[in-house]
């Protein structure tokens, strides 16, 4: 018999005399003026952040909404108006696979100005980043993707964690949103984990020059990173960085 | 100015004299009858069994179908009937996140019998799953994720990778389905990466006993492994692993 008891991000999990902290999953549904929207499985804290960022990422909102999450109920209630009718993507895209390549790309060039010129970086700066990126909770749990965003003299600015990568992304880019930080340029983005083509483009619509992983990045990813004009960084760790595309902000 | 050639599950990246191997991502349209069901994000090959294990772990099947790749195009066609109606559902689990976790429990209490008892393995035995999972595009790349399926008594049986850790188990269980070793029981699942709820649903659904990974579970995963008594592992590197869930197949 196993029992799992939550408390915040992290549970509890008891079972015949071993105990482990693992991290919390749970379902979130986006409702815009109270109709559903989207359901992402995420770690509970900053849905109102994360309702907000992914409402940006797909082109819906381009400034601060209203957002009421219910952590008992796992809602997030956002107030409209949305700036343009939500698709069947908006489905896909609570997903670190489901969008359609081609559609997305021309749906991103749509949604986004190629990002601006600079910042300049150096490159051991950029390999240190997740050095940088302080997780609290998956220290305790090793189930957490983060995303920080921080200043191009390297200094943290925000860092979200999440099980979800995406959604980690999303909760940092909602943070931004009310901070009245969008676009993200010239502040840089650094994940905790691989690159895929979705989080080149959330990374590219919230305007953002430069994305870091620790983790490699998928072919798709560089070539929309290559497109939208982003500097892409992968395999960032030990002192070292692999620089895909935009290698004019590398210095 | 970077260049992106793709062959294969890989492609070669190339940019100012950098040249590095990258995993592929592309989108992969799933067709049922001529009619779209799902985009899923990808790495090309095995998509019939990817098809056919998705469709698997929807419910939409119960047994082979005709499945026809067009790798130029990214679709794959299947041959129905659904024994269903395909639901929103389709679109969610294409994703690492998006499936309402109260709505799924029930659907795939309704979708599968509890896991069959048996068998007992030894703790050392699982702990080393993740050693004998050989993932030949993942050296090259760094990219992938891995799914294999293993005899209790060790073996190796199959193995696929994929961008998308859920396309890899998708993959995994279309092979077994075409083999007629639907339900898995009593084979062993091993993945090389985390554990989330989504995972453990489509072990649940193909009849896994038990599921081993190299990452940390989810609060979900576990809840719902300990919902369908199935054995969940998590952290398994080093000679050790923890049991989660299902203790009585561990010896």
């Amino acid at each position: 018999m196993t029992e799992v008891h939550v408390h915040g991000p992290h549970a509890t999990v008891r079972s015949h005399g071993f105990e482990d902290e693992v991290a919390v999953e749970e379902p979130l549904e986006i409702r815009v003026d109270g109709a559903p929207l989207a359901v992402t499985m995420r770690t509970p804290g900053h849905d109102e952040e994360l309702a907000l960022g992914f409402l940006v990422g797909e082109g819906l909102i381009d400034g601060p909404r209203r957002a009421e999450p219910t952590l008992e109920a796992n809602t997030v209630e956002v107030a409209g108006p949305l700036v343009r009718e939500p698709s069947a993507r908006s489905f896909y895209t609570t997903s670190s696979c489901g969008v359609c390549g081609k559609g997305a790309l021309e749906e991103v060039a749509v949604l986004s100005e190629p990002v601006a010129a600079g910042p300049v970086l150096e490159r051991a700066l950029l390999a240190d980043l997740p050095e940088r990126l302080r997780q609290p909770t998956f220290a305790r749990t090793g189930g957490l993707h983060a995303t920080g965003l921080f200043d191009p003299s390297g200094e943290l600015v925000c860092v979200r964690e999440d099980v979800g990568r995406h959604n980690a992304m999303d909760k940092v880019v909602g943070w931004a949103l009310r901070q009245g930080m969008l676009p993200l340029h010239p502040r840089v983005v650094c994940v905790s984990g691989r690159l895929s083509f979705e989080l080149v483009q959330k990374a590219a619509v919230a305007g953002a020059p430069v994305l870091v992983g620790v983790g490699a990045p998928t072919s798709l990813a560089v070539r929309l990173a290559e497109d939208r004009g982003l500097t892409l960084c992968g395999f960032a760790r030990g002192g070292r960085v692999n620089v895909y595309t935009g290698e004019e902000r590398v210095r």
